[in-house]
């Protein structure tokens, strides 16, 4: 375990976070609130630990897909930690637990909140939920761009698939060229949200943070009613629109603004979330129509088509109660919280690509009884899908549910009905924020969990949003005995090797 | 696909099932109840059918895995239809879905009834019903030895394993042996647990019934109040003993009577169905005690026991309403249901072994990541499981929680609460009969459910009990087209073979 290239790595992580921290604080002195002096305060100090720890480069550069595991969900969890302090000073979120499960619900761009109240929160403290948002979905980027591509072959398949190649050395170049690119699509879009908000009336306040949380696919709003305070068609369907958008695979803009456009639409997943996306608006627009919006099919579609776009894309912002629809909407939703956006977006969940192969890979062992002869191959987008990427996506569904069957284990000893302890793990293990129950629902908020529940809950949020190995790399002993096993098995291959020698 | 042959054997399981509802004929007439003759008409009508089918031994044998699987779907499908009709002819259960629902949940050992007033049943209907899941219970044991051997390493490989090899003309005479050894342990528990029922003071109708019910692990009752009705430790304790061991898996105890001990007690499976049966006892008996059984441990040990055993080896009976119980209990039964019982028993649900493959090859690939260069083996019984045991283990898994997934949301337009829902096809695709609601929990039942609730349930009652495969092959379109495929295959494998002769 390289520690001193981890600790470095940090140190940056915690210089960019200062610099991020600027911006609440210039938010506090626009707006003329004390409040600025707590982020001042921790940016300060924070800008101190990262020069301390990134005064020195270190020697040896070595570093694994363990190391590149543990640096991402270390970062996570000391951005959660210390983005949480400025709320505990200024009293505005007094719990600390509860301002790291606020901070952890922010950078991983899930939305759900402990806050009963947000209205009463100062202008710079809502900017920096809402900033956090927008910072953890850039932070997704990076992850999927520079952590993901070190994984040697044996998980991640999927993922790996999209990232550029297999060997970082080799790609740097590439994957700066990439990463541009993305940024500037991830600005770009953002831009226009903003001004497509403002154009509709919604105050500059307002436009920016509506987009950092939609960008992201956050969710956190600056009103208690979320989305639902703007009474516009427009303003609300104009963040229906960015929310979808923010859950397509970036690539696909990309192909847009290089004009191959047969790249671009011809993408299965693309097909499949939109077809999902139409599929679920109809089935929730008929099935709410009558109890709830009896006079107008245009409200019943349009707020099935919000809490669609911010389910499936992981947002979380709310117009209406959904948690008060009927079963079957509901359930709906609650798979579509599972289902998630599509890889390669800043969306969280399980990513539309990985259930189009676990649906395909299931189809393919029936045709292999019906057919024990023939090759079955699965294909996406026209190409072979290897064994290796369906093995690494079972293992990854597998996984997801056990976390998710423990979690609910564990979170049910609140004894809450088990729609509250089944769709609050949902909804933040998939970063999506609000649950499917009165409590805990787009009106609800997570206060009332205990301290063990919160902190599950904070652990699946930060293990969603990474693609669930780099928290457990980091929470499993194996990783911490590793460094000294790694010796020992170079002393005994050394032994071998001069066997080897000497015995030809 | 080799119709005349599954019309041959599906012929011959309707011979079995009209010589076994003698048995009820013969309570009928001896009860004096009229409505023996219902059972009468039925067993004479499915001899006559079964003798047609079965006058002429098919030519061609040759059969594969689907032919075996679709004879495995046909028969369960065909003895529910059939053993559904004396129940209308009696006018007990008038609605033939109904009836249909209550035999399949029979012959699968599900044991979910539609039935409100069960003791409102004659003698011989009751007896049919417990006695369908004794008949079941052999079924799977025939399933598990004659079809599964058949699947040519595709699937289903964790049972493969169990069974005693890979090719099935080569081990006729093994597989009759072992066929004969599994039956005796059948008989000899079933005999075993009647008369300790007897020694308890039980009536000699219900001692009968209830072994059967255990036996399958089916949970069909011939009282309302289910085993609640003896109010008796022994006779409950007696149960609770019997259902969890008709959940381990039968070799162990071939190996006990070969005094082969060692091999026994040190199966891995044994050990950790103990193990999750303990945690989940006391655990249970914590949460219920406080609430439920303030002034005895040892009722709320007796009633967390009765339960983890009845849910976990799939059976269904019950002492007291555990849907009442609070959300941590009643979350810990709803994973029991899933993980069911050991493999090569009569229980149904995920089996034990693919939950402790699950978790290992969970923890290989964390350890994977840590030491990527190192070579890791997951282990059961201290043997190698291959690589495609753990391919077919996740693929069965994934396939299981999408047809749970799909199924839930199918019975969600019945606008029942999530709870209800959720568990209604827990509780049926995993075999066990109750729910965790209180409409379908211990005192309710699945009458209030729609048309289409119904029959999904019926096809997840028919899926869970044979590994899944058996009913997606029946319902696939490709099987049907594959005879015409067939020979379109053979005829260019000709044309191949042919030009290959000419052209060395």
């Amino acid at each position: 375990m390289n520690l001193r290239m981890i600790s470095y790595l940090l140190g940056w992580v915690l210089n960019v976070q200062s610099l991020c921290m600027l911006l609440p604080v210039a938010v506090g002195i626009f707006y003329q609130e004390p409040q600025w002096q707590a982020f001042g305060i921790v940016a300060f100090c924070s800008l101190l630990l990262g020069v301390l720890l990134t005064l020195k480069k270190p020697k040896r550069t070595a570093f694994y897909t363990k190391e590149g595991f543990v640096t991402v969900a270390m970062s996570w969890l000391m951005l959660s930690l210390c983005g949480a302090v400025p709320f505990v000073l200024t009293k505005e979120i007094p719990n600390y637990i509860d301002a790291v499960f606020e901070m952890a619900s922010g950078y991983t761009t899930t939305g759900a909140s402990i806050l009963t109240n947000v209205e009463a929160l100062s202008q710079c403290s809502l900017f920096w939920r809402s900033f956090s948002h927008w910072i953890g979905g850039m932070g997704v980027l990076v992850f999927l761009l520079m952590i993901v591509p070190l994984t040697g072959g044996n998980m991640m398949q999927l993922m790996k698939a999209e990232s550029p190649g297999p060997s970082v050395e080799k790609l740097v170049p590439r994957v700066r060229q990439t990463a541009v690119i993305l940024y500037s699509i991830y600005f770009a879009l953002t831009l226009l949200e903003i001004l497509m908000l403002l154009a509709g009336g919604m105050p500059w306040f307002d436009s920016i943070t509506t987009a950092f949380g939609t960008a992201g696919t956050g969710g956190f709003a600056i009103k208690n009613a979320s989305i639902g305070y703007y009474h516009s068609y427009y303003l609300q369907g104009v963040v229906t629109a960015f929310m979808l958008l923010f859950g397509v695979n970036f690539s696909v803009y990309y192909f847009l603004l290089s004009r191959k456009y047969r790249q671009a639409f011809g993408s299965e997943e693309l097909r499949w979330y939109f077809g999902i996306v139409a599929v679920a608006i109809i089935c929730i627009a008929r099935n709410i129509h009558a109890g709830f919006y009896p006079d107008s099919w245009f409200d019943a579609f349009h707020n099935a088509a919000f809490s669609v776009s911010t389910v499936i894309s992981t947002t979380g912002f709310a117009i209406s109660d959904f948690s008060q629809w009927p079963q079957a909407s509901k359930f709906i939703l609650f798979l579509l919280m599972f289902i998630g956006a599509s890889a390669g977006s800043t969306g969280g969940g399980m990513k539309v690509s990985r259930l189009i192969l676990l649906i395909k890979s299931s189809l393919r062992e029936i045709t292999a009884i019906v057919h024990p002869r023939g090759v079955h191959l699965v294909k996406l987008d026209k190409k072979r899908v290897s064994d290796d990427v369906i093995k690494g996506t079972t293992s990854y569904f597998t996984l997801l549910i056990l976390i998710y069957a423990l979690s609910v284990l564990l979170v049910s000893f609140d004894n809450f009905d088990m729609t509250t302890s089944m769709t609050s793990v949902a909804a933040t293990l998939n970063n999506i924020g609000p649950g499917l129950a009165a409590g805990i629902g787009p009106k609800g908020n997570y206060a009332s969990f205990s301290v063990l529940s919160k902190l599950v809950l904070i652990f699946d949020m930060l293990a969603g949003r990474l693609e669930l190995f780099p928290m457990l790399v980091l929470f499993s002993p194996k990783t911490w005995k590793g460094s000294l096993g790694a010796i020992k098995r170079r002393i005994s291959w050394n032994r071998k090797s001069m066997y080897q020698e000497k015995n030809p």
